[in-house]
């Protein structure tokens, strides 16, 4: 990477040659990614971002982004990369800290398409209160990508004393989630080519951090936590259930759905257990915590429509079971493959 | 990700199901990446590896890996994912802890394929003695990928004291070369469809950590460090006399370039010095610390062919120039575009 000021070249598409490491490269980073990302540390434009000191446990996760169309009502793949790499941290029980970002172009890529999404990670980060540290951009041909694919890698530190795994879901803990399920997957569905419905609902897409926060003083002893993304609750708590070696059962009449959802779903044939949320967060938390947490988390602007989905027992160990409306109950299976595919 | 055990459903390429999140995906991590790169952090199979305390200031670096084709003599885009990363670390001076990786795969890659670079990254992992902790994997429809993509982000530890910066290198400072150009660049084009054409060969993709300790320890007023990745030697010269405000100087007779490089060079109309490398070393280090520098980097089997190829001038600030076999002076322009798309 270059850092002398260099000339527009008037592209107003990407091209091969904004991959190559040459001026065009230098003109990208100058032109797109240093106004809206540059900081101190990716300003200097190393090979690598050298950061200040930390003292304490390190939490890394990474996902790549390919998520179709790259704009949907309330976000973007700019967004939701910074987004989701953060919950991923933040429900790890770590404070997220710095975030590097690698974007693969498909040549052809409107350029002002990718100042919007670039403007958008800036605004997502800027919420999270952290910053691209470190940043790569390949080019790959026509018809060898799909617009902009962004792999997103965040680094967080874990407080001391702070431990909570997958493993660790006990008989009697209930499961409490932080709001409407399946917001996101539908919103994106809802403006995909060939299957474009009316809809007033906008993804939930959004940092969860400071709904942690409030989840961990108000429960201390919290189990697990988990952003339901892909694969929805169902692939969350199954999980769970599998690396604890407990059942889980949920309440069908307390699982908050939106209308609009519920809607769609019914639609389209799909089950909302299984869809997309990008801004919710489900917890394992002791019995004789989760009331007050519950309140906790209804006091806050995120939390509004929180409830007590279910509870965690002894067995059928692996199991997600449902209680449903009319008292019934049945398996929610483990989806054996893709129910909407390239949803994040 | 889940970790009970699955059966494996038959599928000898990838399905869109296998980035779904559900027990496809399970499988695949299953099958393929736990048994190559498991370890205890990615065995944990949280959304995010929590790590074991560090003291000290680290360095992140992230890079995206589209290479074409996908194997190629002396590699394959596993094992260039792992040294292209662990490289940026160490130029960095940092001493490389973890690594995380993100795989963008398109229906269709035989499974076969898939193991192959992954087993190939273990490799490479071993050789560098560094861990998987966090990894994701992504799916896209047939005709939006290109077989693979993986983007790796590194962590490492920066010792203390180490303090090296691109904006650092002064007059009278040497460039140290460790080794041949163009090994990799030329290696990927002989096998690249279209353009075969039969050589002996090999990328020189391997990391180059040891080299780094032992050019720091022969040279520890080094000013900075590049490995001449996509750009070649010319844009890490670049960058460098950009950043510092100097000039650099090439002596063309003493950069050593292999007679097969040379050939198919010239047959291509290439010039060796934008050419990519993957396990080069290039360094500012003072004059006063160049010969014997030089003579520890040829001790050691990766740095042979080491050879110390120009100096820092003040001016012209900026520019690179090079000095011919005949006497003239030429300059060595940034290259606008692209050279040799996707070699890395």
């Amino acid at each position: 990477m270059i850092s002398c000021p260099m000339p527009v070249s008037g592209y107003d598409r990407v091209v091969l040659g904004h991959g190559s490491g040459g001026r065009l490269s230098a003109e990208l980073i100058q032109r797109v990614f240093l106004p809206a990302l540059g900081n101190d540390i990716l300003g200097a434009l190393e090979d690598q971002a050298t950061l200040p000191a930390i003292a304490g446990r390190i939490a890394v996760t990474t996902d790549a982004y390919v998520v179709r169309p790259i704009f949907f009502p309330g976000g973007d793949i700019g967004s939701l990369a910074v987004h989701g790499t953060v919950n991923d941290l933040a429900v790890g029980g770590a404070v997220p800290l710095h975030l590097t970002a690698a974007f693969i172009l498909e040549e052809g890529l409107l350029l002002t398409d990718l100042e919007r999404i670039v403007q958008s990670m800036r605004h997502a980060c800027q919420a999270c209160n952290i910053h691209v540290v470190a940043a790569d951009t390949k080019v790959v041909e026509r018809g060898k990508g799909d617009q902009i694919y962004i792999t997103t890698t965040g680094v967080g530190l874990v407080p001391d004393g702070r431990v909570l795994s997958v493993h660790a879901a006990q008989p009697g803990d209930r499961i409490i989630l932080s709001g409407t399920l399946g917001d996101h997957g539908i919103a994106v569905l809802s403006c995909r080519e060939g299957l474009e419905f009316e809809t007033k609902l906008a993804s939930d897409s959004a940092p969860i951090i400071k709904l942690v926060e409030v989840l961990l003083a108000a429960a201390p002893r919290t189990r697990c936590m988990r952003d339901p993304t892909r694969g929805g609750l169902s692939s969350a708590l199954h999980e769970i259930a599998a690396a604890s070696g407990i059942g889980v059962e949920l309440d069908e009449s307390a699982i908050p759905i939106r209308d609009e959802v519920r809607g769609a779903c019914e639609m389209l044939g799909l089950d909302p257990l299984y869809v997309a949320n990008e801004g919710k967060l489900v917890a394992i938390v002791p019995e004789d915590e989760a009331q007050h947490t519950l309140a906790a988390l209804r006091a806050h602007p995120q939390g509004q429509d929180a409830a007590i989905v279910g509870r965690v027992l002894a067995a059928p160990r692996g199991l997600v079971t449902l209680r449903s409306r009319i008292g019934g109950t049945r398996i929610v299976p483990l989806l054996a493959g893709e129910q909407l595919p390239r949803i994040c």
